[in-house]
């Protein structure tokens, strides 16, 4: 297994980094960033997943969100892996939310996408390996959050393995996706229409279903072009009655990271709080 | 006149903008971005100009840098133009350090040049007009920084009008553009080969004319690929002599934005303290 680091930048007092590598998960060279810490005396240093939304690479957090100043602050790392399999030979279709860049976090069943289309496995069981061992002294302690699609992606992640994951948020997530525009149509491409096969990649589903789901913030702007059809919470949030839910509507806001730079230090926080109990 | 709104997004407590207009000094359309921070009942609100380097628009400084927060907390406006003119009717090259994204802050006098690469007279007379315009209860008060070409820009626009500007400041600025292959090749497209000419557009020289220069701070990392060849500051530090210019060295960081994320809100306290005299 080669991991080829291509990028390191000193950002705060941590190093920003990208590395590349060829997955056997979804059979195909990936890139994902990592953000280091400075080395510190004080306590292993925990990890968090940060997964990103429809279009985005790994570029788009480490570049636009800011969230280096929180991360070295609390001396905590985070990873920020790709949003779909990759490369020529990857199926693809002409549109934004769909194929490439629209991965879903998930595992696809249906043709062409079975073949590459494995976000889910990849993210649990292949890229972990790797990251925990780029991390020195690394707690074994880690959470996860994402924005848009990406929200759904740390959900979905979060309440499947409650016992890895010590907090989840989200920026906009997309909390039904069998009940919106964007995740019927990327469910029945990648699953097929039978929508029994749908409930286990919807947080929705799987926040009823989970005894110990671990505690949830979510931060969802009201000025957000996608919130009337895409992400509304009203289900969500009946679905999730009796567990740790904070849901924040932030008066103004839109969707783009302009949001995620504005609160990613009180996201930040949430996870310190947990990841350090 | 028409400005046109075309975007406006919620960060921190203020809103960071983008405006189109017809520029008939450069005689093309142009773009900027503009961060006007929350209303404030305290004081008059300031401005600092923000000047982007080689290839850049309005917006790498507005996704990349994060200095939104410092200019809410700080309660200051943020002007970003565009780093030449724009549109098919302007003379190009294909190469990056030369036409469309590297105008240099001068005023051409070469053809083909000479009737659009206009960008001094453009953010001395023009712009300024406009953007005070647009900010609700302006101080008067300005200052500027940049980065890299930018940085250039800044110190020979700050150095040009004392008066005018408060404080300058840059990152990995290119000191002395008389004397590096950048600004060489530049100042010979745009201004000729007779090297009389370049002066009025050096800092080094400036610097050493001007009877009472801003202050000005520079940040450079020491881990710059530009550094060796085209940043060095050794003659620019001597001809300021008996100015004042705090010059940075910060260990390992380079030319990226993520030096700029990591010192944006050093830079922009050394500006209020110097606005608000």
């Amino acid at each position: 297994m080669t991991i080829e680091l291509l990028e390191t930048h000193k950002v705060f007092k941590g190093e920003q980094r990208k590395y590349s590598h060829y997955s056997t998960v979804l059979d195909c060279d990936m890139v994902f960033s990592l953000y280091l810490p400075e080395a510190s005396e004080k306590q292993p240093t925990s990890l968090i997943w940060w997964l990103s939304g429809l279009t985005c690479t790994d570029d788009n957090f480490s570049q636009k969100s800011g969230f280096q100043k929180a991360a070295s602050d609390q001396e905590v790392a985070v990873v920020i892996p790709d949003t779909s399999p990759r490369g020529e030979d990857v199926p693809d279709e002409d549109r934004y939310d769909l194929g490439k860049g629209a991965g879903f976090y998930l595992n696809a069943t249906q043709e062409p996408w079975a073949k590459h289309y494995q976000m889910y496995s990849y993210l649990t069981e292949e890229l972990p390996e790797i990251v925990h061992q780029l991390i020195p002294d690394f707690s074994g302690k880690e959470s996860i959050m994402g924005h848009s699609m990406g929200g759904h992606g740390a959900l979905v992640l979060g309440l499947k393995e409650p016992q890895r994951f010590k907090a989840i948020s989200a920026f906009a997530p997309i909390l039904t996706p069998s009940e919106v525009p964007w995740g019927k149509e990327a469910f029945s491409a990648y699953l097929g229409t039978d929508k029994a096969s749908w409930k286990e990649w919807d947080a929705t589903y799987l926040i009823k279903q989970v005894e110990q789901a671990p505690p949830v913030f979510v931060t969802q702007g009201t000025n957000d072009q996608f919130y009337e059809e895409q992400l509304k919470e009203d289900i969500f949030l009946k679905a999730a009655e009796g567990k740790t839910v904070q849901y924040q509507a932030e008066p103004g806001h839109d969707h783009s990271y302009f949001t995620i730079a504005t609160f990613i230090k009180k996201h930040i926080q949430f996870h310190i709080n947990e990841l350090n109990r």
